[in-house]
């Protein structure tokens, strides 16, 4: 369970501020990307099953509230209500796995200012991490074409709950299983792994610790090969599914880490299906991502599976997302909404409570998206859902299987082109009439109230 | 507590093997950064800390153990081994906030080659994300040239745990406070925090809701002043600031997170001196680094405080280490230890169990490091340290605070060179006689055996 005052100290000010002058007032938020990053035509929506729990959990602890006692700027009254505070606001979200792009909002809160306001941090750091990796992996899929790919990425991730959800979120993109075991358990994830160069490295020779890790595992061995020289190693290797063979047993695969990646696994399979060993895959692993492993297809390469590590795993080439909480409307003393937008250079926000529509052709290939207003008339599929009402969950969410499932199937309704890694595509998102107007007359109101 | 099943599968699978052919070999890892990253000069230990609780209560519950069981490729043997396995090795370590480079190790482990091998995922996990964050942001604390630095990350940081981490390593590396209250919590860092332009967005106009904020906290206000337009912000701020001067108060700061730093801030100066608010401060915000901070400062901005957020927090241009865990010697059957090295194309490493010596001048400032071996005289300060010993701590571990000291202490020693900000340095790490001589003559037994 996160900690509440895993949050920016702001929020806690701020709502101190809102609890003296607006402790009735609402107001909806949208969290949402500002820019695509530079390689990424698309994101998977990813982290809504934690924001959950967390929302469902929200409260301060007695020893959290004598912290901030401590810091001697909190009132009593304001620290008994944050005692007796929970999350009481709905939430409209895209489900996990839910292709989406830039100024969608992916979630939308509405509820006290203050609850809504509490919650930001914890919102924004979970979309961040999440969408920023199911988006990355979802690319290393494609780019494997129908091949495994592995998360082997636990030892680079930044730190051990990074590690976790990066497992979660690249085996939603698509990715077969992960070697992090803990992640595995949590998520009934299959789990993987190969050997290491220090286990080649403890035996007097290659050809020893082979059959070692064989005789243990007769039915589950992939041999790393690079320790020494690749060829010789692959040369082992080949006697050793050889001696497998012979009992009855199939070498599982072998792994290159290192040198040539196109030439060995085409060296390999030759050797082995030489020798009958056509069964045996062949893995690769080494600073792989989706630009890699495009080349390495084109070039021919036998390879039948993929470890991914460090550069899915911290996303190497967009490590974060421009990903924000940007308040749209505000109840004034009426209770009445009103919009609200930010003004400020190259920063402004849309205005209004939002909703994405999906526009399909006859096909059912997604052909753009229109942002527009939550009661607006627009042809298309709305893709925020109603997630929780008051504080209460009341739809089932998705459990993993099925998200991956929506992020497999959503993908397959966009063109080619959206999927293609090495050319970034520009999918339409259009704003809905209704948005338009709201926005520009109330950029010109604010322009000339200031 | 960390789980202890959070590590890479094969971890398990070659200690199995391990346990049926090599339950008495002991081994030695040493965990070192292969490459410095691109824009990186020099790197900061931080991680042991965790480490060190992680191998204190190193250990498989039975639940954990059911779980590995349901994976049908352990032994019950084996398993029953795993139940009762603790970490009982030794560890040396680089203390905390010591400065260090590449090939270098910090740390050593040597025990049961079962035991060093579980570890190693944990351990590289930790080393990566804080070592690469303090190295991130002892950088960006230089650029400041004294002014204060926070940490506004947590939004964007890969998770909630890298926020907690990324919140500890940069003030290790000397931030001065963080805007993570349940970090501030854990580790008694000061937090600190301004607004957010949602609040400002709440009220009616600028002015009210600054109002309102300074009226709650007329002591620790700092004004966020971009929301519509900064140069009326900046004048509305003034406003407050007279308002709370007539009330006894100070007004704390403002708050610059768009447009030209250096012109607005200018502004922002002049027009709060002219009205006699010498000592308000201003801060400033928006993907700020080690890089725009020092051209700010070349440009004569006038910024007291810099908040660093997400550039810093995921080290944006550097996101992950090079960071490795490689066996440099191994037990034979009379337990004798032997040094072995992999040698595979670009990625051979170094044999035996070493030591690194920091020579320093006759006034103090570090010259050049040699990584020798761990009984050779050399003669240069050792900087390994001894911290376990049979699974226990033998030595006073520093504090967060005594860690941030040595860190500065450590990093003054060196050149300004070393520290420059846009200009790569190389700090020569020199290979001693006797670590040249094992290396040469490994490497050529290696070949000739292979």
């Amino acid at each position: 369970m996160v900690s509440s005052l895993l949050l920016d100290f702001y929020e806690l000010t701020m709502a101190q501020s809102y609890f003296v002058y607006k402790q009735d007032t609402r107001a909806t938020f949208d969290l949402f990307v500002r820019e695509m990053p530079e390689n990424r035509s698309y994101l998977v929506a990813c982290g809504l099953d934690d924001i959950l729990n967390y929302l469902k959990n929200f409260k301060f602890s007695r020893e959290e509230l004598s912290f901030l006692k401590k810091q001697k700027l909190f009132s009593d009254d304001f620290l008994s209500y944050l005692g007796k505070i929970r999350f009481k606001g709905d939430l409209w979200a895209l489900p996990e796995g839910t292709v989406f792009f830039a100024n969608e909002p992916l979630i939308r809160v509405t509820g006290s200012i203050i609850e809504a306001q509490l919650v930001e941090s914890y919102l924004l750091n979970t979309i961040n991490l999440q969408t920023m990796i199911a988006s990355k992996a979802s690319r290393v899929v494609t780019s494997a074409a129908g091949r495994g790919v592995f998360d082997f990425s636990l030892r680079r991730t930044h730190g051990a709950g990074a590690g976790i959800k990066v497992s979660r979120a690249s085996y939603l993109a698509g990715f077969s299983g992960t070697s992090n075991v803990l992640a595995g358990k949590l998520y009934n994830i299959p789990v993987a792994g190969t050997m290491a160069h220090s286990f080649v490295l403890s035996f007097k020779n290659e050809l020893d610790s082979f059959l070692a890790y064989a005789s243990v595992f007769p039915q589950k061995t992939i041999l790393l090969v690079d320790t020494y020289n690749t060829k010789k190693g692959i040369e082992n290797a080949v006697t050793i599914g050889i001696y497998l063979k012979e009992k009855g047993f199939r070498l599982h695969g072998i792994r290159l880490d290192s040198g040539d990646i196109t030439v060995l696994s085409k060296f390999a399979r030759k050797k082995l299906d030489k020798e009958g060993l056509k069964f045996v895959k062949i893995f690769a692993t080494g600073n792989l991502d989706e630009f890699k492993i495009t080349e390495l297809i084109k070039k021919g390469s036998k390879v039948d599976n993929f470890g991914v590590g460090t550069n899915m795993g911290v996303s190497i080439d967009a490590p974060c997302l421009d990903v924000v909480y940007k308040m749209s409307e505000v109840s004034d003393e009426s209770g009445k909404f009103i919009p609200t937008m930010k003004l400020s250079k190259d920063k402004v926000t849309y205005p209004g409570r939002k909703q994405v529509f999906r526009i399909k052709d006859k096909k059912g290939k997604a052909i753009k998206d229109i942002l527009g207003l939550a009661g607006e008339k627009v042809n298309g599929r709305p893709l925020l859902k109603k997630i929780m009402q008051g504080g209460r969950v009341i739809c089932k969410v998705g459990n993993l299987e099925e998200a991956r499932n929506l992020a497999r199937k959503n993908l397959s309704a966009f063109s080619a082109g959206l999927k293609e890694v090495n050319t970034p595509y520009k999918y339409p998102v259009e704003i809905s009439p209704g948005l338009k107007k709201l926005k520009n007359s109330l950029a010109a109101a604010l322009r000339k109230r200031q």
